[in-house]
């Protein structure tokens, strides 16, 4: 093994997931790569990882299954046994009204956007206590959390419960560990360069992809966010160490006023 | 059966739930009588609840098993048509911090304070849609969770989410129903007149009795809340037909600031 | 002079001042009518109170100018020694955006709806807690302030930094006198019956009359707030001593959701 | 003339103010320095400044007096023409309660933390649409405004209507400025290095100094705030387009629970 900090996204084959290992390999972190079903992207994206002459640790875990997620993350802590950096990123995105959301549909929210990333936090944040190692969480939130959109409605309860997470965390892991988050709006197409890892990226409450939209629809700065806006706030909390318990629109307003676009939901 | 109007207040046995519903049978109401454990104070409630000349039908359901509470919802409209006001009162109030939570605590909160009134505001709501009745929903929150409390995460993370759904609820269930939280402080002991439910209730996020605490150090107001200031407010909401989402602090002014008995929280 | 308690409505000649009024009046308290330029309202509306067999006080004052409304205040409690409530009402709703504001709209709407009600807070409460009397402060909040909107940035600015001062305030007059508020959202139009006092009330964010609009486009609730359901909750609000430092929103729910009509602003 | 772009940090002589000029200056901006009476640490900073090899244009004005202000600006802004950056950071720290402020001390606070910022913006605003030149605006916040202080009324309330500015601004000014906030917690002391700008900087709501503090009880993550985390949050947000209308807390988490050192208050 090299020398190099370890990082951990979840659901980190695809999306904004492989976008940020693709930058956090390129700025010299080894990698481990989580995944749950993607293993084809997964497996892609770990050799054009290792181009970049860090290292790479597969993880194949399941965050509907918190039940289980200890364990897996215990067995991991022991191969890579320090991560400095862990981002809560995975995020499903089903339709489903207050009164039409099934118990299933409300349970797996509430696991991988709630109860899987605490029990992560739990097990990292003992581990670098008893390490006396730096160690710091962000999670992945969204700029539409501000207003209150109907439309998935076990995506919204579940990813605000996850707000508060971070806020209770910031307090609780003070002072050795600092807890913070982004949010992001509209994030622009995804075509990660020189990576099959293509793929449309938008506003997980928005019924439409953001190709659909007039530029001046999008957010009040009317412009979509490039994912380096969101790297950039990351490596931003990351080096600031006075923040704990934020969360940073990166969202070209849009927490501000209702866009357009979401008026329907 | 008689023509009164129906009313459910989950964890009805006891404490703040046995007063209401106390209050309820006083003002006319039948009551569907909810408890998980406490058959004892149901049945001695249910007899002097029926002294007011009302109809009690006792329902025994576990609120932390959301997999079969559906069902036993689904059976309960059957024998009791009309429901016309439930109120989520059932709470569980564990210590534990956000580093210590078990995975079976976080679940157990999540599954009463949030799943499981998600499940029967579904089913009461689509009932009431369908039969045309009126019908209303008040959530028990707490005026506590204006501050972060780190004493009880699963608690406070799992209440908060209720929050949300008290919000969201509103907005999904309008102009039907209206959906909104009362947010009681520090109450008073609750000596239930002429009765052996008679029990101590304080704010679920303080470590101490009410008996123990000078009163000036309770809240701004200086005075523990009675809990017919409580019942006032459910009153209030269930009259006033230009309100929902909101959540009333009855709390001596305690959600403005930290009262001094949370500090060390 | 009778032994009824006074109350003072800022701005009580006119539109939801006016109807305050006349049920306050009906409900046996007495009058202090303020009013600034209204005087041909103020004066048909004292003859109509007076009817009720109550006193009225009227009372004339400038609340663009603080510098001079202490003293007038002074004077006033001179000749009327105890006002047990004071509803800071008096409003000015003129069109302007942020950067397009005159100083002195800045200054008016800071002055009418902050620094004078401010002012009175603090005389007011002195004076009840001096007496040792029973006081209480309302103020009128607005439950469109909830959302951002940009075409009355003065009147917006202010009437939010008033939430603030309603706050502050029940801090600071705790435990003797509580301070409250109730934010109206889009109220019916006001024909008070059996008075020439008919006018036509409505958000002061919006920029439509209520009669121009659907009623489903209204809020959630799709219905224009009765002016009873105002009064109503100012009586509970002063019945129900464990409150202090909230807003009560009586608005159909549009604190919610962006109301449709407003989306232009 | 040199090319270099300027940047206006109003109350620029002293603590924070001179701070950030400096940075500024060793960065390659121009400095308009303000100041209102400090004249003798306006013309030593100038001196400093100029070392660095970038212009200084003094601008002696008065926050406390908007009527003038608006002139003031505009004949400043024809002799720099176009200013990149306007950090609203002066502000007075008068202690007084809300019910012992003089009318004095509330209009001032409101003149200088709201009136006076909001009538340098429109003027700025105005010409940088007009130029269509970049240009931005960060207003200096307190992270201690999260919780209800009391000892500083007029300072808090005018304060928090100065967030409200700021989220109203950064709507009105899109898409061509951007305007955020940084909330700074407990500040280091400002030892400006080679200086003699040396100073004492703390929190404006607490009445005690830095230096008697013990450093576990300054807020959760227990350290004071060290100048620079303030300077590299201003960077980032001039750096990062996809924000606007965001309040950084840069505190070490005393946004999220009351620090000791505050409880008096």
């Amino acid at each position: 093994m090299n020398n190099k900090p370890w990082v951990l996204v979840t659901g980190g084959a695809k999306r904004i997931g492989a976008y940020l290992n693709q930058e956090f390999a390129k700025s010299g972190k080894n990698i481990v790569l989580h995944y749950h079903q993607a293993e084809t992207e997964a497996l892609a994206l770990k050799t054009q990882l290792e181009a970049f002459n860090i290292e790479v640790f597969l993880w194949q875990a399941n965050l509907n299954e918190p039940a289980t997620i200890e364990q897996r993350f215990e067995e991991l802590l022991k191969q890579v046994p320090h991560i400095e950096l862990l981002i809560n990123n995975a995020s499903v995105f089903e339709q489903g009204s207050l009164l039409t959301s099934s118990l299933a549909q409300i349970q797996s929210n509430l696991n991988i956007h709630l109860t899987s990333p605490w029990l992560l936090i739990q097990a990292l944040v003992k581990q670098a206590i008893k390490q006396n190692k730096p160690c710091q969480i962000i999670n992945i939130s969204d700029a539409n959390l501000s207003h209150l959109y109907t439309s998935k409605a076990a995506y919204f309860i579940s990813k605000k419960a996850q707000e508060t997470l971070t806020e209770l965390a910031a307090i609780e892991c003070a002072p050795h560990v600092r807890v913070n988050a982004i949010a992001p709006g509209f994030v622009l197409e995804a075509t990660v360069a020189d990576t099959e890892v293509s793929t449309q990226i938008s506003s997980p409450l928005s019924s439409k992809s953001s190709a659909q939209l007039a530029t001046k629809d999008i957010n009040i700065l009317q412009r979509k966010v490039p994912l380096a806006d969101l790297f950039s706030a990351i490596e931003f909390l990351s080096k600031n160490h006075s923040i704990t318990g934020q969360t940073l629109q990166i969202d070209g307003g849009s927490h501000l006023q209702c866009p357009p676009y979401m008026l329907k939901n």
